[in-house]
């Protein structure tokens, strides 16, 4: 007894494989299901990992089996199965002892199981796991927040099952409270913009350029090589080049084009929101997920205005590549900036340049592009990519084929909600005198809620007409 | 005693007007403020109102003087104070009477304060007003929500005070719980927009084609006399005609252009999130208030990047106007479709034509286009403007001109996140064949999501290969 450095709670596919990802390293892992023949079958079926696996699915006895102090791992549904996973735990753990959340929390309620256990000595973190079920079971990117004092107890651990690029670990403690798990939620947003903007990119190619499926996964495979080369980039091509074994056809022409979300790219959204930072790429990106769900309606509404013109549009392959990298400038700037103000106003003092290096390899963003951001942040400078040097040269060198490309699909009939969103963004924070002078001046006439000037401080009114009568 | 036809709680500028507006309408107003000089100051101004109203500093003699069954309204600060109040008048209320709160409340305090006096036979009543200072007084438009039974004591004062177009009250019930106050976040949400559009045209004008702002006034000046004519559009060449008097310059001139703003656009935006209704032309609005915020970083953005092309833009007046309305047409489609989408899940069967009707006098949005929405609403149809017969001809002639605008601010660096949001929008929502197949199929390749069929029912997975090693 006592013999396992770490146990896991829940035998879902995702827990499964985070245990057998532990086991591989070298560790011992204890794991407990509700349903007790899941931890039956997970035992009898580890093979090689035998020697490092135990359990039971009477939950005193999965504890009798930790180290002191002992780390839990929570892998279950997020919502309520959490907070009740927590409430048996508590009375059977101690002083020192740390429960983890690893599944999708909402950022706030881990804030709450945190403050919720804090004073019982028993600590909590909430940490964003990234990766899908390949990355649980080879290498995850993981988001650490909470309680600083008691992540020492799963830090190896934590550390040695994660994704590593180039020797180092995607894997690191971000702050207090709810840190971690915000970030994967920005994370997952910034995910969305990403794919809407490749998205945005194959329907030019799709329906501006009118290329093939395979001629579109050439271009995917071409850009893997150059300042685009992702994970995204490359799965891009092996989807695009994917055949449907029924038909014979290209896999994407059979699939629907509605796109479901499970809410972190909303709750990233509205955490913007709040948090009053621009983030009109992942919004933008959210909403087109919600536009393609109304099949029915857009089904109606080409009906109503027609299809639009197809195949016209004239931009070059190098022209898309380019503006792509600039919209993911864009996108990623708002996602850093995001991340920035709520570390700010939750006292997180979350090291950006750490963020960007732990999501350089396990998480569905990893990148080179990422390796970019983190010398950027990594060699100080202010919190916006836009303003970091690097991105400045890359910008400058982008943004011309980003104008081209939003007024190409204005042009052409071609929605480009993401990409256009990039680049008014862009185009906003780069200029020095914008409009909303007018946007003050009107709400002055009908609010009275005054304006500042541009020569003197002090807040002003203007005596503005009535318009009662006319 | 008793012969107020209604009583009022607060006597602050908005407070004061909407008394004076019911005692000038015939009516006899009781009010009550905290502090009780307010209430003999307002009692000794009321000059040729002065028997029509009466007020007390005593809450139990202001609630003495109200005829049966009671309707108090309350008009103080959103959030605390207006439960405070509540608590207070409870005690001193019976089955029948019925509270109002007419502030600007977040839609979740009055579904839950509606919920609280649920089942003590005192009813209440959340009211959206819009029209500023002016409108309290003169006419405001008046959305309302909550208990439907005793809506009846004050219907006719609150009908009676509202703006009337060609005769008709700008005063409805629109639903139980927080139908009002949620139709009035809606409306600032879309409010919001069409001021950021307006912004956007008038940038293109200032920057693009070089215009003083005398000449940007005449234009909106003439477009007010055709289909944009509203209330924005001719305060704002008011507004771009005023003269700073110190300096001489036009207004417009010496007003720093960072936007504030008081939160009903965030909530509008973050409603639409939480409804998965695309509204990015409101969150595209929001957001360009944040960044207009952001001066210091803008004026470092444009010293690095340069202030743009200036004055190159070829693009017409006639273009601008068009381009703005198609905007317009795509910016209340989504307010629209926000409301249809929380009227369903909220079971408040919102009627969409009356809407339109109470907001075309009285509130900062009026104008002849909202009687064009009512009359589309009322002849049926589908809740997507986009598909009502009359705004599918505005659409069709004016869409062309939105994409050349867009085209044209992409190209002449001028910013335009709501006018290029719109476009998308309408674009998005005219294509038949997305393209979140590719999405789909991304998803599947990383997280087994899964995906639907065009050619069969069912989910479906691919077999993806493995990247692990590689």
């Amino acid at each position: 007894m006592e013999e396992a450095d770490i146990g896991l709670v829940g035998l879902g596919v995702m827990g499964e494989n985070l245990a057998l990802n532990i086991a591989d390293n070298g560790y011992k892992v204890a794991v407990y299901n509700r349903t007790a023949d899941k931890v039956d079958a997970f035992l009898a079926n580890a093979g090689d990992l035998k020697s490092n696996v135990m359990g039971s699915g009477e939950l005193a006895t999965f504890i009798s089996m930790l180290k002191r102090p002992r780390s839990v791992i929570i892998m279950v549904k997020a919502g309520d199965p959490v907070d009740q996973v927590i409430a048996e735990l508590k009375p059977l753990l101690e002083e020192g002892d740390v429960i983890i959340d690893a599944g999708n929390a909402n950022y706030h309620d881990t804030v709450r199981r945190f403050s919720e256990l804090d004073g019982t000595g028993i600590g909590f973190l909430g940490i964003g796991v990234s990766g899908g079920e390949e990355g649980a079971r080879h290498g995850p990117s993981i988001m650490v927040g909470g309680s600083e004092a008691q992540w020492e107890n799963a830090e190896a651990v934590l550390t040695a099952i994660s994704a590593k690029f180039n020797g180092e670990a995607c894997c690191a403690y971000l702050g207090t409270g709810g840190a971690g798990h915000f970030v994967k939620t920005i994370h997952n947003g910034i995910e969305y913009a990403d794919m809407q903007m490749i998205g945005e990119i194959y329907g030019i190619m799709r329906d501006g350029l009118g290329m093939s499926p395979e001629d579109c996964a050439k271009v995917f495979e071409e850009w893997n090589k150059g300042p685009l080369d992702s994970y995204l980039i490359e799965i891009t091509g092996h989807v695009l080049n994917a055949k449907d074994e029924g038909t014979g056809k290209p896999l994407v022409d059979v699939i629907l084009d509605a796109a479901g979300q499970k809410g972190t790219g909303r709750w990233s959204a509205i955490e913007a929101l709040n948090l009053g930072v621009s983030a009109t790429t992942i919004e933008g990106a959210v909403a087109a997920r919600s536009i393609s769900a109304m099949k029915d309606e857009r089904v109606r509404g080409e009906e109503i205005y027609g299809a639009g013109v197809k195949g016209n549009a004239t931009i070059s392959l190098e022209a898309l590549e380019k503006a792509l990298l600039a919209g993911k400038i864009a996108a990623y700037a708002q996602g850093f900036a995001v991340m920035a103000k709520a570390s700010e106003d939750n006292g997180w003092n979350l090291p950006l340049a750490t963020i960007a290096k732990i999501w350089r390899a396990g998480c569905i963003i990893r990148s080179r592009f990422l390796d970019q951001i983190s010398q950027a942040f990594d060699s100080g400078g202010a919190a916006n990519l836009l303003t970091q040097p690097a991105f400045v040269d890359m910008m400058k060198d982008s943004n011309g084929a980003l104008r081209a490309v939003v007024a190409t699909c204005a042009i052409n009939e071609l929605p480009a909600p993401c990409l256009s969103s990039a680049l008014a963004y862009f185009d906003a924070y780069r200029q020095a005198r914008g409009t909303t002078n007018l946007t003050q001046g009107q709400r002055d006439f009908f609010g009275a809620h005054g304006f500042k000037r541009l020569d003197k401080d002090g807040d002003f009114h203007h005596t503005w007409p009535s318009l009662i009568g006319q």
